[in-house]
This record gives C-alpha cells, sequence and structure tokens, in this order.
C-alpha cells in the first residue's frame, strides 16, 4: 500500500505524516480483506456448522476495518472524536475476530492467517489512538 | 426498508424483534444515502470551499452508518460488544456532521435534511445503545 | 428513503429530476439491507451447508448495490460510463441473487422476500439503465 | 496483502490459485485506499473548485474497487457472472478516475500517485478478466 506517499502529499500535511495512523490505516485494509477472505473459505469447510459465529465476527470487522481505514485516511481534516471512536470499534471488532479465529488455528490455515492479522490490527489501532489529539 | 420483516424471518430471532435496534438499522442505511447526497451536492456549490469540511464529516458519517447498520443486522449472531462500539461511533459520526450541516441549512436544501436525518440517527443509535444487553 | 428530496436540492439538477435513477438507488440502498439479513439468517438455518451459495450470493449482491446506490447518488457530477457498467454489474448480481433465493422460497420466509427484493432491484436497474444518455 | 496466502488456504482451492485474479484483487484494494486519500486531498487544495469532476470520480473508483475486490475474493464460489460484470465495472471507473487525474499530474503529486494505480488496476482488471472461464 501507498499510504505514506499519499498522506505526505496532501496539501495540509505538508510531508509530517503521523507513523501510527499510516501504520493503522494499512494495517486495516488488510485486515478487511484477510476477515473478507477468512469468512468464504470458513463458508466452504465441511464444518461450516461450527464456523457460523466466527463467518459473522469476519464480516462485522471487515465492514468495520473498512470504514475506520477510510476515516482514518480522511483524517487530515481534523475530527479526532469520530476517528477516536471508530479506533476502539475497530480494536474492539478485531480483539473478537481473533478470539473467535484462535480456537481453529490448528485446523484451517485461514483462521491462523485472519487471528494473527487481526492482532496486528488491534494493536496499531490501539497505537493510533494512543497518539490522537 | 423491511427490516422488521427480514429480522422476522431469522431462524434464531422467532419474531421476537428488538424495536430499537430495527428503527436504529432503517435510519442508519437512510442516514448514509443522504450523507453520500449531501457530500455531493456540497460539492456542487459556488462556495465549495467553505463545504470542505461538510463534505468531509458527510462521507465520514456515511461509511460509519453503513458499517453500523450491516453490524447491526448481523446482531443476531449475538455480538453486542462490537455492535455497542459501533453504535457509539455512529452517535458521535452522526452528531459532529448534523452540527456542521446544522451551520448551512439557511442556505441548502440539502444540508438541512441533513441534518435532520444524522439527528434521527443519532437518537435512534442511542436508543439501540440503552438497549442492548 | 429521501432519495427524490435529496436529488431535488442538488444544485445541478434544479428540481429535474430523473425518476427511474431515484427509483433505482432507493431499491438498491433496500436490496443491500435485505442480502446482507438474509445471509445472516441463511447461516444460521440448520441446512447452512446446503446454503453456501447463497450466502456467498447474497454477500455480493449487498456489496455491489452499495456501490451502485452510492454511484447513481454522484451521478449528477455526469459519470454515464461508470453508472452504466454499475448498472449492468448491479442487475447480474440481482439476477444470479434472486435466482438462488427463489430455490429456498418455501423453506425459508427470509429468501422469499429477498428474491423479490433482488427482483425489484434487478428491474430497477434495467429502467435506471434505459434511461441513460 | 495476503492475498495469495488466503486464497491458497481455502478449502476448495487446494493451492490451485489464479495468479491474475489474486493480483487484481490487492490492486482493488490498493486502489481503493489511493483513490479515497486522493479524494480528501483534491478537497484540501486551494483550487478545490477545479477539481470537482476528479473528487466524484475519485470516490466512485474508491467504491467500485472495493466491491470489485471482495466478490473477487469471494470468487471460490463460482460466480463467474458476477465477477466479470464487476471487472468490466472496475475497469471503466479505474481508466475514468485515471483520465481525470492525469489532467492534474504536474501540480499534484497525490493525483500522479492514483492516476498510476487507477491504470494498474485497470489492467490488472482487464487480465484477471481474460482468465476467467
Amino acid at each position: 500500500m501507498q499510504a505514506r506517499e499519499m498522506i505526505g502529499s496532501h496539501p495540509a500535511v505538508g510531508g509530517n505524516v503521523n507513523e501510527a495512523l499510516i501504520q493503522c490505516i494499512e494495517e486495516c485494509y488488510d485486515c478487511a480483506h484477510v476477515c473478507t477472505s477468512c469468512a468464504d473459505a470458513c463458508l466452504a469447510e465441511d464444518m461450516v456448522a461450527e464456523l457460523r459465529q466466527c463467518i459473522r465476527l469476519n464480516l462485522d470487522c471487515a465492514e468495520v476495518c473498512l470504514a475506520t481505514g477510510a476515516v482514518a485516511t480522511r483524517r487530515t481534516g481534523s475530527n479526532p472524536e469520530v476517528i477516536g471512536a471508530m479506533l476502539d470499534a475497530c480494536a474492539t471488532a478485531c480483539r473478537r475476530c481473533a478470539e473467535e479465529c484462535e480456537r481453529h488455528v490448528d485446523e484451517h490455515g485461514h483462521c491462523r492467517i485472519c487471528a494473527q492479522t487481526c492482532r496486528r490490527c488491534e494493536e496499531a489501532c490501539g497505537q493510533a489512538r494512543a497518539g490522537l489529539p
């Protein structure tokens, strides 16, 4: 992804980028994709009936990550209240999805990658949150 | 919209629908559309340079409302932590967008409708939040 | 929804609204919600393993409808090539989802409502397509 | 991004991944982010009134890319009609956005990066389209 180059070229930023927020934006888009993919892979598993909650949490997490990534990308407009609330929601969605995927890491490679990705995104949301004004 | 009929036909619900959540889902989708439309109308105004923050808040609000509407629609999977965090974020995004649109209600009919719609959605998110377990 | 009021208040429209496009925007948002809800209800059914393809088509249709609804809402910027391609894609996604849901109308009320909604949206996309310049 | 690892771990794929589709998925998510960022940067420019069409095409392209990326990620469910129509729509949205951004590459670094990214995504959609059954 090119979050650093894009935000660095924003007229209101002038090269003075917020590294924690950039990291968070990249993790959000990556996590949205991984969760969308994990939901589809879970749906194809023989044990799909046991993966219902995993699929729902995957879909929720994908949705929240995308909205957070977009709001964080527009943050140069100075909207710390909304971005702060979304970073909180996103960390929660990532944690809940990771907890569920972690129960299936031995059986499903997609759940293993998804759990790791959600934990990275949860951490990045927390770091970005700490760096807000 | 048909949120009541759809949620009433969900096998885990059995007709026992949460009215505050249904109202909130309908307001979220409506508000997402109105904010998308208000952003485009603001962009076409002669005074676009003074509406930058309004456009950004419109776009943020649209994004957060859609994610909240989808997560709330899937709530029958029992995910009160994520839905609660999203209802908080959505009420915040709606309030911020309404505050900005309210500054332009005399000049722009789209901001007037958008401000009213955001206030309704903010209220519906609060009611749905209060009704969560 | 308030698509007519919002588009009517757009400075580039001046009250001269395209009725077929407005109908289509409203159907797209409604269909996006119904498909999201049907996917979640299918996931909760005992026979979930037989509903995998239905769930995937529901999720695809929801995604395509939302993108189409947003692009159509911004059409006042005159982007007939993109909106035309999206109306085609949306009619296809709605038709495929309807065909699958129609196989389950006797067993699942959510599939019955979803099939009808997808058919309405498919029709509205076709009408809006025919009215493009 | 981790599209290759995720799709490779899907039970219906068995390591036999479609390289053109994976490349396309990654370009779609990247392009969605870059277009969202370019719209916000354009909005902050002094000459915002001349960038209206660029902002609209950015927002349309972001929306279409995300929907295409998600539908393509779920393609393992075999939905070539919908994914084909979305790849067509996405190539169109990327081309239109690139054409507009290319008019501003000398003045705005964000438009330069965005034009290049849209052209890459347009090309990747075409390649993925050619590889569909």
